[in-house]
């Protein structure tokens, strides 16, 4: 009987499965992930998320992700969901997550409890056209608190900036992604 | 009476009285916003947003957002949730999608639909420890779709790269954030 080895939840045989696949042929190492947005009305929209492209193969999930994007009143809003910038916020502690606990189960560290709090600052003169601040965040500031009863204090730390080093988002946030956009006009 | 000024669901009234205020005091642009992740099981998080801070005082919504964020069963999930990299995708298409309706509110123009595909490349290679490309993404494609009764295709071309220029999201990605991150190990 095969035992699998997890830690952490995680399926370390897969990980290490994984990382030996990637290196006989780094072209699995490639994904294209995708994420739609209907506008509803005002400022309320209707996101979806749902497939992706692995290793040039479409790869179907059973049911949409479903998720509603709206301002709060003072951003002329009415709360039906969190803005964009806070979704954003929120994908650097879900990365920042996946990448402490898979990375941790990597190293035969357990974790007992993990949470992130992420906090940005944003100037608003810019997106309404007037002179300021840049558009995006000026600032991002995250703060992790973990417990683990096998890591030293020490060991958690080093982790914690390879997590970082490692991070898709925090990648993508901290270093420019070149971003293009199309328009199609429907007649 | 007051008439209220509303174009595609926006009130124009108010957005022309915020901007105005804040040509007055422009210490009320500044927001810093927030989100939490709770790590529950393997790749599994549950995320929240809830409160901001609008000019230095803090802005309480009635009921949190909550999402959960997990990874597909190739990279270690079981599709309990989008994964932060679309989590990020999907924050662009409801930024360009909020920036697109206001603005076009702003100019008079009625829009009937609009929707936005976006995607993104990314190699999991820096993720998992491996020599790679960057671990965040190489590149992002948004794609929008518009119609609208009054506005002509080169208003609608000249408002999509406007909206392109002011939004937060696409500036937060397009050009470096500085992001700080803190480790705390609880005893």
């Amino acid at each position: 009987m095969a035992t699998i080895t997890a830690r952490n939840g995680i399926n370390v045989d897969q990980l290490v499965a994984t990382i030996g696949a990637i290196q006989e042929d780094p072209a699995i190492a490639g994904f294209t992930f995708k994420a739609t947005t209907e506008w509803v009305e005002g400022t309320r929209h209707q996101g979806e998320i749902r497939n992706f492209r692995h290793a040039g193969a479409q790869v179907e999930r059973p049911e949409p992700y479903r998720l509603v994007g709206d301002e709060p009143p003072v951003l002329l809003g009415s709360n039906a969901g969190p803005n964009a910038v806070e979704l954003l916020l929120q994908a650097l502690g879900m990365c920042y997550g996946v990448g402490f606990v898979a990375n941790a189960a990597a190293r035969g560290f357990d974790i007992s409890e993990l949470r992130y709090e992420v906090e940005g600052d944003v100037d608003v003169r810019s997106f309404l056209g007037l002179d300021g601040p840049r558009a995006g965040f000026t600032a991002i500031r995250a703060k992790a608190w973990v417990k683990s009863p096998n890591a030293t204090t020490e060991q958690l730390e080093e982790l914690c900036q390879y997590v970082q080093d490692t991070s898709p988002v925090r990648d993508s946030l901290a270093n420019a992604v070149p971003v293009e956009t199309d328009l199609e006009v429907i007649a």
